[in-house]
């Protein structure tokens, strides 16, 4: 049986409902001096438009910050910006403030050898905090001199990234973290009190570091701006070259990781300290398939529109498939993050993106399936998504599609009918790209076809209203997502007389 | 009952098949100082990619080249070039090359004060012959001195337009005409032999014209270099403002009027004089909506399909909607002769040169409601249509869809197929700007949902051939015209082991 | 002798010293189609930045928004604004409002057949004034839907141009021009009393007008929002084919008319009532070759440094050569008004307004051929001049060059000294044109090679400042204009060991 | 006493003299994915136009073509083109082919640890010489299955990079070196035997290396298609930190060095075999300020205009300052090899190629300090040079500037002179940035008066032939690079009559 789902006239609910757009990552900056990054960043801030982005390796090497050098005996240092004002001077061009992580460490400044990821990040402490806090305040200071304390004063400084995790900090070693912490905030607070500093940027395993942090922070009277934190649902990693497969937990997992937060801040001595999901996704794998899917797209659509309830920001790990991590991608499709592959071909969570960009002004209406509003210049949008399993599917439990009619609430005029669909067949460019045998270096030829065939599909209609209402009857197939805008018509047909549309096209001798 | 069209391995058929890419019709040349006609010119090149370029208006005083002032009492003259230079650079700079078309008469120079248009072409002979050959001389010359010898060489000299008509040619006066014709070829000729010079661009209704033409050009030892006409199909206009209804006759009756020019050539001195068509459309009328819909493309598949077995060139009139013959359009979609609207919205005629683009290489087969094509690369591609004049619709008589099955060679590797469509439904701006209630200026948002809301619709599927074919059932809706694309496809999936969709997805606690 | 002009360390001035950028004046807008034209303005722009932007011709029949039609027998309009949007869309997006000026006359609601220019604007009154009411509302109504009220709000509406020369306004009718006023104000304030509306746009030699006009306004109620006027400071025009030369009357009689508004205003009812010269040059006339010249920037920079103490706006007339007036130039250079050339060739007037933008911040000084400000980041910048009539300088009368001392306050650092400069050699594209053998249609490299040879001359030096001050000897040669500005250093230069330029290019084997 | 040089009317030089433009290097060739990089090889090329590049890394692994895994026990290898499709793409896109230099070693493939340069390009042999001969295959195959077997054709493949220093390969081992060179060779030219392939690629200081490579070829039977050197002309460096001083031999010396290799050649049983110098520089050191100045420019001169009498190409190191052999350079100006800085800020040298770039045609007499040519327009054109060494100037011995009087053959029109100039004061973009306190990381205001303030000066003049000749007397101060252009004129100034300039700016009252 078919419910329908009657929309109502104005929103009762009174969250903001955009904080999906709060924040995004990226790979490690340096990948910001690349062209296909930067062209694919000013793609998604064109049609999407985030406000933050946030990213590893502002002090690793590669960026080259810190550099010392011997002179007759000693060791100089000198702070190296060449790089950090290429790559924030392009953030900010798109419209984007960097949110800063602090990490990792100069290997000139580490105290041991121990990195992370093939770009080798050092995720060792430093052998000597006089000389961090002396690189904090040299990195802090250029900033605040190359773009003016006003505008750094809102960027965000997260102290260090998943430090509960060995693989990210020496040993996991959570009293040497809190140190960390309490030496780098205070070179940033010793510059201007106003900024904003915050961790302990966990993922999750051992949430209990927040309530350790928090409790640090008030015993040891250390200065905390906000609360951070990682989620991804997704379980261990298969092992096969170049692809994983994972199980993933149902998108509710996420939006309970996000509240953890709060929850953790509320029994705190901070309980309305602002809470910032600095990473999340489905899998935490960047060669796991899924991320391709419309799989992904439809089971994220309820996270991105509830996420907000819970927390300040939860940020997309990662707009684009720049990206490095577990080396160099060895073929256009192979389950990174990205939103967009390299070279711009959007996949389907690209466009939940680009969708919920649509959703703006008014929430009217919101459940598992459906997030509706009534936007500035009078029109309706609505989203509605239908995720399942693979193995819902294949077990016969999940149905290949849904169907949903909805009562929506949009004046008196006749209004035009917009709707745009992905789902597993169209608007779909993991589809083409295996229709077209999965090419994994794809000639230019063939990255036209994959980007033309695999725009969301559109029709259009005019709907007449009753009462003020129009219904839709909307049917969804499997992992589909579709955003439909109605907006009110002004007809401009003619005044002047005798058009007459069944005449244009007549036959004659 | 479904036939079969069975597709040969190799072309049988020798002749050219792009002959319809040869030329393309333009407003004035005074509007190619525009930046919207620029534009427009510029998408229209970069996805069709005509070869020449042919409009009204090269003397006309809007482009100014003639100019006579009066000093101690004499009158003098000076050419300014000052407008033809920025607007054949700027074809030129766009792979377009003039087809010349000379005419009309400055005011200066003209005998009379009789015009046609709302912009005013003054259609009468020269007051002084003399001073018109020198007037001529400057030109060419310029155009020899800026582009040089060999380039302007390439330029066909069309003289006049339309000199049957009285609205064209004042009385049209066939001896004046050819007076006309004698004078300029000679002042063309005298530069450099070399150069193609032709006429007489007559309208239908006075076809001996050609005789008469070519007769005198022989009997007076005048050169030509080729033969010119137009061709539209349509009755008589009706007679409301702002729009006007025609009858149209079937394809059939322009490919007559086409082959009209080599069988008069045939017939007289110069039995195989090149043919240009130069200008052709359904209705001749700018404001006739006609031009505006799907069933525009569909009726006009069989020209462009067999027009290049009749004539060297058939230019269709006109590329876009920058044309003021009857004065400023007064809405988006006013009927206008164009592939294009103002502001670069694409008509359904548009998709259908633009899908012609795509039918290169050998020609495989051809008929009525089909072209097929190998292009280069080894991929098969077809062109379908289904045209329907709107009263056999409304009367019962034509079916609203049409069904074909197609028997393709592709070879022995599975086909990424790929189908492209414009109809009444999709592709189709027309019927989206009538949906949005034909706003007459619309908002840059609406241009920009028009835009998108009608591109021609795409689907992709593969298909693994038996025997070397794929047989394929296209079912085209009224006035669809449907391109579809079939590539070999390699295989790339992995080498390495345990790749399957099949685990992408799974749930997970 | 020279004498040093010691510069103030603060500025006592309190005027805003940029009402030079206010306003800028086009060529009949219908031009504003044009790409060359829309190059040029977006050029203007980026480099200078002006505010609004008056031309006339905004109900010409080549905009084309009135439209009559007749339908059985009665005559009906149709209001047009498919070429206006495109128009005022261009100039919103290059950051340029509307000053509108309302004429001329629609020829079919024109009461005769007067015209003004080549392009034939219609300068009689308007056959119905109910029907002129309903255009008025109509246009300004359309205005207010597309653009919205609080925008439109902003755009100051002036009727008629040049009302007291008959060549504008049919005989010169002073008492038809007031009920044009009248009944334009009306249904203009009819939609929102909020619009500024004004008047009466005379030229020179009528200054009565003023008073009559504004106590016309004050006896019959009748509103107005400013009082605006034009200013040239030619004589009579000599008469040679394709150019004019007038004798051209000192800088300070274009400064005494601009502030004969202020005088006649507060003479009357209206004390404090805004005033706008809102057309100003050197000559009234399109083809006067004294537009081409660093004479023409040299003698109008005190103009652009002191206008803004006498009146609200000026507005040059005009910013670049798309301009047709007196019909299509016939040359590159050809004493059109414009800033720019065709193909965007800078002027020597094009750099006095382009130095003038960088003459931002705090007024320390100005006297009859300087202008000082100390900018916002810490700055000074100053502009010079030296302008010398050609006869004086033939007769021995002016100096050839002129040099002074200036006393600068720049605080206790170094400064870098960044010197640029236009005169009769350097910076002067006219010169090179000149040179170059005065080609009439230049050849795209001829054009690169203007352009690249008329950039101002530039010169760097470093200076130390003594008691907080630097003083500069600066010479200018005839007809010389120079930007000089001087920022102070922070020197950045290496910490690190060792540094010696000296030892960089040193011989060895 | 100052000598006049006699240019003849036509030259008697038969050489090609446009060899500096064969090829021109960079950095490593990840690089060419950073947009920095792709917008200064873009500028270079829209302005000089190189038609080859060469650098290192292509099988460095941050490239990452060879990749092996694990997979049952076993190591199997996947070759991944991401990347290197992106970079050779970019290249083919800027009308530049790649100058393969085949090298360093893959990690996983090589037989040892030892690294060069901060980016630690393995410089080991193959641990696997089929592994290797797998790779090469691998490589050539996808580069002619990408781009077609005809365009490769035409890419050079050099096998390594200066195998005779201990830096680059392991202990410098010859016989390991023709062993890598055999085995490479084999497997490139068993894909087409039409591939040219060559080596040593040696920097200078063994050039006995050359005799024993084509010996070993000629008489173990292996293929050489080209001899390849490298040619620099500094002495030892010396040390302080972040910056090198080295004495630099008289330009003769490096070509001498060039014609090295066709003596070589010329001895050996190859003696046609052409000579690319695949690097040549003043200084071999990235942290040399002698890069960035207008010694090197006025140094190179003589090379860039005699070079290609004794070689095939000599490719400048590099085309800009996107390189990181000595970490990231941490000052804008730092002495890199680049023509061009980080964001695209033109050097003295970069200014000697652009010059050189306009000495198309026939050469018409070259000397020590001037190459004239003759160009197919008609025009003339002349460089002249005056470099000097710092420690010549200090001690007296160089005078400060040179006269030079040359009598040009450029017919019986008028001339159009244009000169551009380059020297320590003008066009310097090091002087600019050194008088601006040397800011090492430049805000982009500074970026901007760099850029504006470093234009080569420009001035023009008209000048009239005696007896077909113009005499030039040029002054070229120290270290000057002067361009000087000479173009007949065609007069264009008005037949109509009464122009009179001197009436332009007459004064009135």
């Amino acid at each position: 049986m078919v419910v329908t789902v009657v929309i109502p006239v104005a929103g009762t609910h009174s969250a903001s409902h955009d904080a999906w757009r709060e924040c995004v990552g990226t790979g490690r900056l340096s990948l910001a001096l690349r062209r296909d990054y930067l062209e694919s960043l000013a793609l998604v801030q064109k049609e999407i438009g985030f406000r933050y982005i946030r990213g590893h390796g502002l002090l690793h090497d590669d960026v080259g910050i810190y550099r010392d050098y011997e002179w007759e005996g000693e060791i100089h240092v000198l702070y190296n910006f060449t790089y950090i004002d290429r790559i924030f001077d392009a953030f900010l061009d798109l419209g984007l403030k960097p949110f800063v992580e602090i990490g990792f460490m100069p290997e000139a400044l580490a105290s041991s050898t121990e990195t992370v990821f093939w770009w080798k990040g050092n995720v060792t402490p430093p052998k000597d905090y006089g000389r961090w806090r002396d690189l904090i305040h040299a990195v802090v200071t250029h900033f605040v001199e190359r773009y003016g304390l006003q505008e750094v004063l809102t960027w965000p400084f997260e102290i260090w990234n998943e430090p509960n995790l060995s693989n990210f900090w020496k040993d996991a070693d959570q009293a040497e973290y809190f140190k960390l912490y309490r030496e780098t905030v205070g070179a940033i607070k010793a510059i201007d009190p106003g900024f904003q500093v915050g961790g302990p940027a966990i993922c999750g395993g051992s949430d209990h570091w927040m309530a350790d942090f928090l409790r640090f922070c008030d015993e040891e009277s250390v200065p905390v701006d906000f609360l951070s934190r990682h989620a991804y649902s997704s379980g261990p990693r298969g092992s096969i070259p170049f692809a994983a497969y994972q199980e993933i937990a149902p998108p509710e997992s996420l939006l309970r990781d996000f509240a953890t937060g709060r929850e953790y801040a509320g029994r705190s001595a901070y309980p309305n300290l602002p809470v910032h999901i600095t990473e999340f996704n489905s899998s935490y794998t960047s060669i796991n398939p899924v991320h391709d899917t419309a799989f992904n797209a439809a089971y994220l659509a309820k996270v991105l529109s509830q996420g907000g309830d819970v927390a300040e920001s939860f940020s997309y790990w990662t707009f684009c498939d720049v990206f490095e991590e577990e080396n160099i991608p060895t073929t256009l499709f192979h389950g990174g993050f990205g939103l967009l592959t390299h070279q711009q071909v959007k996949k389907p969570t690209y466009h939940l993106y680009e969708f919920f960009a649509h959703l703006t002004g008014e929430l009217l209406h919101r459940d598992d399936n459906l997030h509706v509003v009534r936007r500035d210049d009078g029109s309706v949008a609505l989203l509605a998504w239908n995720y399942a399993y693979d193995d819902e599917v294949h077990d016969g439990g999940a149905p290949a599609s849904r169907t949903v009619t909805v009562s929506l609430p949009v004046g008196d005029a006749n209004v035009f009918v917009k709707r745009r669909t992905v789902n597993e067949q169209v608007g779909n460019s993991w589809t083409v790209w295996q229709q077209l045998g999965r090419p994994r270096f794809p000639t230019r030829e063939q990255i036209a076809v994959i980007k033309e065939c695999s725009a969301p599909a559109v029709s259009t209609a005019v709907r007449e209203p009753t009462g003020g209402r129009v219904e839709l009857e909307l049917t969804l197939s499997r992992n589909e997502i579709t955003l439909v805008e109605l907006t009110p018509i002004r007809d401009e047909s003619p005044s002047y007389p005798g058009l007459d549309d069944r005449k244009v096209a007549r036959s004659g001798a």
